[in-house]
Order: structure tokens, then sequence, then C-alpha cells
């Protein structure tokens, strides 16, 4: 169920996309993944005469065909329409968010060596790293072949501003990624919640909700000042969306969520639960946390991911990561509403602030 | 010293790029390099607030830096000019041509567990795995923000189909690296020289030869009838400077050849050698060789590897290999004088007919 929020409406149903009758935000989340898994599908290359290739082939569908949840999509999309844009002029790049996802999703879990995703093995550990890597690269090569599309679809001009606006995202994430590997490898643990700030403004949220939505805004003709305006809004969202994926590596259901439960303390993963507790715990407690976080993953006991769970709860630090999301999204929220009091109501608009309570309500 | 090729003019001093007075393709490779050099090192990002930002662009810089030979620019630049295009409205592509390199390079090095990349150790032997996977993707991203400038450079029409050559290209190459690391994978030994060419095409050809010429040539405003006849040319040219450098593998000194010596044998490389190798031998030499080569890296010992060099020299597949790049090269040059014999004589004609033969007397 939702949890309160001042500034947003109460859920209700709402009509959207062209051919579909009342549904809510959750059921749009379905038909977008609906859409965009069968135009992904008809994008990808399917045969080919060499049946290495055709393995190949199969292993670039694997993470798009799994259940995403189309968040990023949805953002651009619903943006898009808010301001007045066609669905269909920004369906091309709402899937090529779908395409960044993946690519970097699957170099992620091998960078972090993760063991599962959405529910499913991560592809290094079906096919090994060396095969892994190539199909991240395929699909990343798959996506800037998708943003060419769009020269066709909207003209020259309005796709070399998208193009920028991924050279723009991917140097952000690239780089966030590097923050993240550089603290694992220089076993840091002495971070800010600025630190965390910083790392997961560029790492997420800037693919995760700034630029779907700025893209969404671009597509529909918004001017820059407005364009502009989400980077606050999606910094706040974006934000918001990593920490609640943090708490639920903590407190999910492994079937529902999709990745190991507290994979992220095996994993050694800087996020704001943890980075809260170290800064609240005692020093004794605190070396205890080092040398157990230390550890390399495969070394960590059960007993001793038990014993971080523990402290976590003694110091309330999950309360305080998920009390923080929501304040978050509630800011997310409330700028949204003063810097687009403007536009008109819409069945986009609502589900779009529907959505941006998913992100801290959602269990997967 | 070149060797001879009948159906090519003898080596002589040529004028080249406007700033240069009389030098030889080999200073024309070198002068390349200081100017594309230059040029990446300029774009390439330099500073950021956070010290752990400002290594990632450290190692962003490694591989670029290192002492590449350029060939793939130099092809590019060269037929422009020979097309009558200007060199400068290439030059911003060949330098993209040279990123693809270095992102390539860094993910099949840790695709092929190599240990050495033009005479240090490779990125991941440097920084692990999860950086160096990382920091491939950065120059992923960098080459296509690169290739985007060349809206403002070009104009958008011919930007985009340079973008679309590039797409078509990175789609081979994956494709290519894909088939190579399934016969590793499935330990397949049985390959004719034709599967060789099909991945070698894919793999090599396709980027160090045919879209670095057509690229040139697409900038200079050649029609595609005249374009497409680089397929045929740089698929030949390409697999020459494949085997050459299997050979090289093979004979090379390892300061002026950069990788370990005999490294493909440890790696279990399927080279033409190798392959012209099992096809030559008795079958009984034919299991001891699959009883070696299917050893992982780590665990051949150097008699091993001897024996391996010993059938290859025995059965004469390293001379076989040479003499069909041999052959490659001489199909190139003929086919590229048949077809383009209405250009006038420049010196970028010269040179780069000049540089297809260093293709298979390189030392490096």
């Amino acid at each position: 169920m939702r949890e309160a929020c001042e500034v947003c409406p109460p859920t209700r149903k709402v009509t959207f996309l062209s051919m579909s009758p009342q549904i809510g935000p959750l059921e749009f989340l379905k038909e977008t993944k609906s859409k965009i898994d069968a135009y992904l599908l008809d994008f990808l290359p399917k045969h080919h005469e060499r049946p290495e290739v055709c393995r190949l082939y199969e292993m670039m569908r694997d993470y798009p065909m799994r259940a995403g949840k189309m968040l990023r999509p949805a953002f651009c999309l619903l943006i898009c329409e808010a301001f007045g844009g066609n669905l269909d002029d920004a369906f091309n790049t709402a899937a090529a968010l779908e395409l960044l996802q993946n690519w970097l999703l699957i170099h992620d879990d091998i960078e972090d060596g993760s063991d599962l995703r959405r529910g499913e093995p991560c592809l290094h550990q079906k096919h090994g790293i060396p095969m892994a890597i190539n199909v991240g690269d395929a699909l990343h090569c798959k996506m800037w072949e998708l943003l060419n599309r769009n020269a066709d679809l909207l003209g020259y001009e309005l796709a070399f501003r998208i193009l920028s606006e991924f050279t723009h995202l991917s140097n952000q994430v690239v780089e966030g990624q590097h923050i993240e590997l550089s603290w694992v490898r220089d076993n840091r643990w002495n971070l800010s919640e600025e630190d965390y700030w910083i790392m997961c403004v560029q790492k997420a949220a800037s693919y995760t909700c700034i630029t779907p939505c700025r893209l969404g805004a671009i597509i529909a003709g918004a001017t820059k000042e407005k364009v502009d305006r989400f980077i606050d809004i999606g910094m706040n969202l974006g934000v918001a969306f990593q920490i609640r994926d943090d708490v639920l590596n903590l407190i999910g259901e492994e079937g529902t969520y999709g990745k190991e439960i507290a994979g992220d303390i095996s994993e050694g993963k800087r996020t704001l639960v943890l980075i809260h507790l170290f800064n609240a715990c005692t020093k004794i407690e605190a070396r205890r946390l080092i040398a157990i976080m230390d550890k390399p993953r495969e070394e960590k006991r059960e007993d001793e991911i038990r014993e971080v769970l523990h402290l976590m709860k003694k110091y309330k630090s999950i309360q305080y990561a998920h009390e923080r999301s929501k304040e978050l999204v509630e800011k997310a929220c409330a700028k949204f509403n003063q810097e687009f009091a403007y536009l008109p109501e819409s069945r986009a608009k609502e589900i779009f602030l529907h959505l941006i309570h998913f992100v801290i309500e959602r269990e997967y």
C-alpha cells in the first residue's frame, strides 16, 4: 500500500496509452514492459548462419527479456506526454534506456561479483566472464544503433540532442561506478553521507531518473531551462530509488526482490545503511565491522553477516535509510509540483506522480 | 626491408600532411601518432574534484598513450586524401577509430587473459578486472561522444553516415569476438581455414582495414559503390594483418613486439598457423597437440609450448601462414590498383600502397 505524501494526490485509476482502458501505475509499467520487450525483441538480431553467433544473439536477449521494472522507459514516456509530446516519438529512446540498463547491469554484475539478477543467475555465472563482457559490449553497441534510428523518426537535430544526453549520461555512470569500485578496492569505510550522495547521483540517479525525464521533456520540445529542472528532481528521486534498493537488499524476499538477500553485505557494498551504521556505532563495533566487511565475499560466514544485520537494527540504520528515501521522494514531488504547476492535468502527469511513490514502496 | 610485390611501386620518400617535409610511410605513422595522441589527450577528461575520478581519467589515458601503430587512423586519413578529401575533415573520425581500438583491446585483454599489451602489463593486470572493464566502457562511451562532434564538423547527414558505419562495425567485431571465445570455451580444434577467415574478417579485418578505408572514402564524398569496393580489399588486407600478428607472436622479439612471445600458444588462440598444423600433422600428433592446447594457460609448461613450436616448424605452418599473408596483401594491392586506377597519383595513394606492405613486413 502507498504511504502518505503531503504533496501528491491519492492513487486512482487513470487512462493512458491510446490502446488501453483505465489502468493504474503498476499496470502502466506492465504495459510499457510488454511494448518495450516486443520492440527490443524485434530490434535485436535473431538469426545468423554461424551457430556460434546465434548463441551470442540468445545471450543478448537474456537480460532484456528478464523481469525488469521498466521505470526508466516509463519516466521518459510519461514526461514526454505530460509535456504535450507524442508517446510514439519517445518510444525508441525509451527502449534505448532499457538497453543502457541491460548492458550496464551485465558489466556491473561482473564487477561486483554478483550471483543473481532478476531472480536468475547473472550472465557471467551462466557463460563465464569473457563472454559476458562481450555480450555487454554487444548490447552497448546496439544501444547507439537504436539511438541512430531517431534521425529518421525525429530529424537530425533532435536525434543529436538525444545522443548528447546519452553521452553525458554514460560519462556520469562510468565515473560513479569507478568511485564505488575505488572504495571497494581501497577498503574505504570512512565515508560520509555526502560521499554516498555524489556516487549515487552519478551512478544511479543520472540514468534512473534525471536523464529519462530530461529525454521525455526534450522530445516533447521543452526549453533547455525546463529540461534542466529535472536535474534536481531526478537527483532526489534517483537517490531515493537507490536507497530503497539498498533497504530491500536487507529486508526483501529473495523470490520477489530477485537478488540474494543481504548480498550487499557479502559484496561489501557501501550503502547508506552501512555508512549510517559506521557513523553511529562505537569505535570497537566499527573495528569489528571493518574486520567482517573487508573479507572477500566467499570468506564471509553467515553468522558474520547476521552480526552486521544485528548492528544495523541496533542503530536503526535501515529505518534511517528508509526515512531518508521518503524525505527525498517528498522533496522530488514538491519540486515537481512547484516547477511544473503550469502543466495541464493529464493522465501522464498523474501516473508519473504515482510512480514516484512506487520508488519507495516497491518490494522488488 | 620491403619484400617484392609485383603490383606496387617501389618505396620512395613522399610529401604529405601540409606541415611536413618529405617523409616515408613509417614517418607518416609516427606523425599521425603524435597528432592523434595530442588530439585525444586534449579530448579525454583530465581534472575532476573527486580524486577517485582523477584516477579513472588516468586509466583512460593509459592504453591510448602507449605505443600503438596508428594503422587504422592512417588508413582513414590516407584514403580520404587519395579520394580528394580534406585531411582535417577525417581527423576526428580517425581519432575515434583509435579510441575504438583501445576499448576493444582493454576488454579483449581481459577476455583472453593476456599479460602484456604494447610492452606493458595489461590494464586489468595493473588495476584488476572490475576497474578495467569500466575503463573500457568509459573509452567506449568517449568514442561515441567524439563521433558526435562530426555533426558540427561535417554536418548532420555525413555525421550520421559515419555513425552508422561505426554501429555496423561494432556489431561485426563483437560477433567475431564471440566466435573466437566460443571456440576456446568449447575446446574446438577441428577448424578449417574458412572458419578462421570468417572469424578474422569479423573480428579484425572489419575494424583494422575495411571500415577505416570506407570512412576515409565516405568523408571524401565517394559514392556508395566506390566505398563498397573497400570490403574486398579490406578483407584481404585485414586478414593478412592478423596473420602477420599471429606469426610475430611466434617469431618476434618481446621488446619490439610488445606482447609475450608464443603467448598465443599459452592462451590457446586459434591462429592460422595452428589450424594449418592441425590439418597437416598425424592423428597421433593432433591428439598430443589437443592435450597441450586444452590445458589452461597457467598449466602449460615451457617444454610443452616448445613442443608445439617444434611441430609448427616441422610442418612449416609458420611459413605457410607467412606466404598466405603475402598472397593476401598482393591480392589487396592488385585489387586497389585495378579498382582505383582512375584516382590521380598522389602522395596519399603512394603512402597507402606502401603501408599495405608494412602490414606483412612489420616486426611489431
